[in-house]
């Protein structure tokens, strides 16, 4: 059953902490489409980082692009996406609303529906489903015609496959190897919903990985544990993720094999990421379509070929939204709710905070800011004064915070601080001196 | 005079080595729109972090924040982009081409212009210049009428002006503070060019610092020099760099004053970055156009009032095409030229490359391979092993790799390497037990 009251706090935690906002809000908002807050800003740092870390720097075999949203149209024409990518819909002639056909509510007439807003009934053979495409449309340039009009990309898949070439002459690699990329996609759900899972504008982190045809078994099942341990390595607990193979007739026109990463959120097990055996499909489309030979030459056994494609694709604001479902915690401290996001050492947003006793002793205030000031450059933190100890704690503690420095009057003689964890709240007197190696030893 | 050669350098080598590319290259091209490849995305994930870390991190007084690119129509009525953000066509009725009025070539008399393309006349009382909104727009949702047009953002400021209430509400900050954003925009130039200098997708890097109406002029001037500042600490050469203000009849609309930090690119000096009071124009529209009160409460004033707007905007692609530039050295060393670029080394792609002298060699290749494997956690490194080691050092220096260790046959017996630095060309001998802490030293 889905928890409604866990995603409650969840959704309400990030806006009053600034994680996340409604985009355009005081304009009433604009549909399914999210803006990052401060620390939400900072999060998706962390995720974005990480991800590049492990997939790019740590690999050997791995190298970054970083392509642009418009690409020329006949990429979509190539990639299936302008004849394929679209939903059956049907409109309801009484309120007028328009809904995906498979949101429609069944009868016993198999030609008859329900419209699921007005409960009109709509009757398939006069009211056929309309196919609809879920790209969406741009023009560029001055002149508004047709030959301008191109899609922003609904995947980011696309611009590593047509730049397949530019890659192979630039770093020499040789198979199998594979290109990281992140970056923003758009698709004009017809239905989004639950919170950023499933919007309009959203960020993706994809992999296109180029082996041997012979050996796409082998890495198609290497990137689908490799991918499952990252978001374990990050803080998501194991019993919270699961890997769902698709069934045969569930696959996309281009893949031969297909897993998602679900993990169970308060709505549901959901996709995460999907790891996709995508075969060769891609390099030889877009070899037909542009006229430009994407084989492969195998220096070792002296022949040409396609490579076939494994791709690991992720969504960063699920990766989010799951890291912040798995972190929250509420705990009953001396009769009161503690809420703690446990958010891994890499990911917290901030990763110390800074806290005078009482505000109104400038000695202490002067003392905080000055080791703020010292910290600063290597540590991510904040510097808070405005409530009592307690409440500080508890915001810090609220937004994943992995230490909190308190300076108290003791610490103007013994030029000592309080250094509390945030997970066990147990605290160490620590000299200020030793501090920042204390710190960065704890945090890194 | 334009230094075309330099320029026609820099782009060759860009492409060659996997900086930049065209985007959509295999289909002909999409016109002014860039992708950047596997050392570009490299280079501006540094230009970006190092911005972020110089303006959020490292600054008690400011945030970071991550809007969407998609905002509510109305926000785009009140910045008065949808009325004002727009340039006069022409069309020539001969060759069937349009032009900004201003790029038309001057006749003698007032109203007739020459098309620059084909040379026809244009009676500009006839032809009359019609307004070209620069915004691109889009639909959402699945019906496609005038209610769901949206546009992609022309700047990413907006998003941090109507989302003041909830980054007061949730960091507490007091006045000055500043919110920084990066991300991308869309305008529809009519005439873009100079590589990556102006296109029609392109990321920003922006600041928007709140004030005191009374404090502006010390605040504009502040973040004039601490920006110019950044572009030095960077590696730019202040020779090549000056900051330009705006004549009162050049200002925009919202500005009250604004200056450019201009770079003396290959084409001339042109604009790296604007720093603009914005006054409280952008407080007030928005307060007007949504209804919503955008003042703030100064509890120590006991009053409410507008804040003032410093706006610090840079354009995340010109940063990374001067640093190019200004990096790029060509010098003679033995009757050869070498070119180098001299990136500093927090934006330099690659901080190290290893190398084996002799890749025919399996235990020179394999004590290579496991520096390499050593290093990569802590340092972004490449392996090469395809060139004798002359090739394979002019490669790493044309890249601006920091330094290159090289392990040779006596590796084998002293377990020492080499380690050469890109700009001095100069050789140390060091133990391989201690090249790590010495690469993270040097690097760091």
């Amino acid at each position: 059953m889905p928890d409604t009251s866990l995603m409650d706090k969840i959704v309400s935690l990030c806006k009053r902490r600034g994680f996340i906002f409604q985009s355009s809000e005081i304009y009433g908002g604009l549909g399914s489409v999210w803006d990052y807050g401060p620390l939400g800003a900072e999060l998706k740092r962390n995720v974005k980082n990480r991800w590049w870390k492990s997939v790019v720097q740590e690999r050997m075999d791995m190298v970054g692009l970083d392509c642009a949203i418009l690409m020329h149209p006949q990429v979509w024409k190539a990639s299936g996406h302008v004849d394929g990518f679209a939903d059956p819909l049907v409109d309801c002639k009484e309120c007028k609303k328009r809904f995906r056909q498979d949101n429609l509510t069944d009868t016993k007439d198999p030609d008859i529906r329900q419209c699921p807003s007005c409960g009109a009934k709509i009757d398939l053979k006069t009211s056929p489903a309309r196919m609809f495409n879920l790209m969406m449309k741009t023009s560029l340039g001055a002149v508004e015609d047709a030959s301008a009009v191109t899609y922003l990309r609904p995947e980011t898949a696309q611009g590593i496959f047509v730049n397949f070439l530019n890659i192979l002459d630039t770093t020499r690699k040789k198979l199998p190897f594979g290109v990281a990329q992140i970056g923003k996609s758009f698709r004009n759900e017809i239905t989004p919903g639950n919170y950023t899972f499933r919007t309009r504008e959203f960020e993706q982190m994809e992999i296109e990985y180029f082996v041997k045809p012979e050996e796409d078994d082998k890495w198609y099942e290497f990137w689908i544990n490799e991918r499952f341990d990252w978001y374990i390595r990050y803080g998501i607990n194991k019993e919270n993720l699961r890997i769902r193979p698709h069934a045969k007739d569930e696959l996309a026109h281009y893949a031969r094999a297909c897993s998602d990463i679900e993990y169970k959120f308060p709505f549901g097990w959901s996709e995460l990421e999907g790891i996709a055996n995508r075969g060769d499909f891609d390099l030889k489309q877009h070899s037909q379509f542009s006229g430009k030979d994407l084989s492969y030459f195998d220096a070792g056994e002296n022949k040409r070929y396609m490579p076939h494609i494994i791709e690991p694709s992720g969504g960063v604001d699920r990766a989010i939204l799951a890291f912040l479902v798995d972190a929250y915690h509420e705990e009953l401290v001396k009769d009161e709710t503690r809420v703690v996001l446990r958010f891994s050492k890499e990911l917290a947003p901030i990763k110390v905070a800074i806290l005078p006793l009482l505000k109104n002793r400038p000695e202490l205030v002067g003392m905080a800011k000055d080791i703020a000031e010292g910290l600063k450059k290597d540590i991510n933190l904040v510097y808070d004064d405005t409530a009592a100890i307690g409440k500080l704690y508890r915001r810090q503690d609220e937004i994943g915070t992995l230490y909190c420095v308190t300076v108290d009057v003791q610490s103007l003689e013994d030029k000592k601080v309080t250094v509390r964890d945030r997970d066990t709240m147990l605290q160490d007197r620590i000299d200020v001196t030793q501090l920042k190696e204390y710190l960065i030893n704890k945090i890194s």
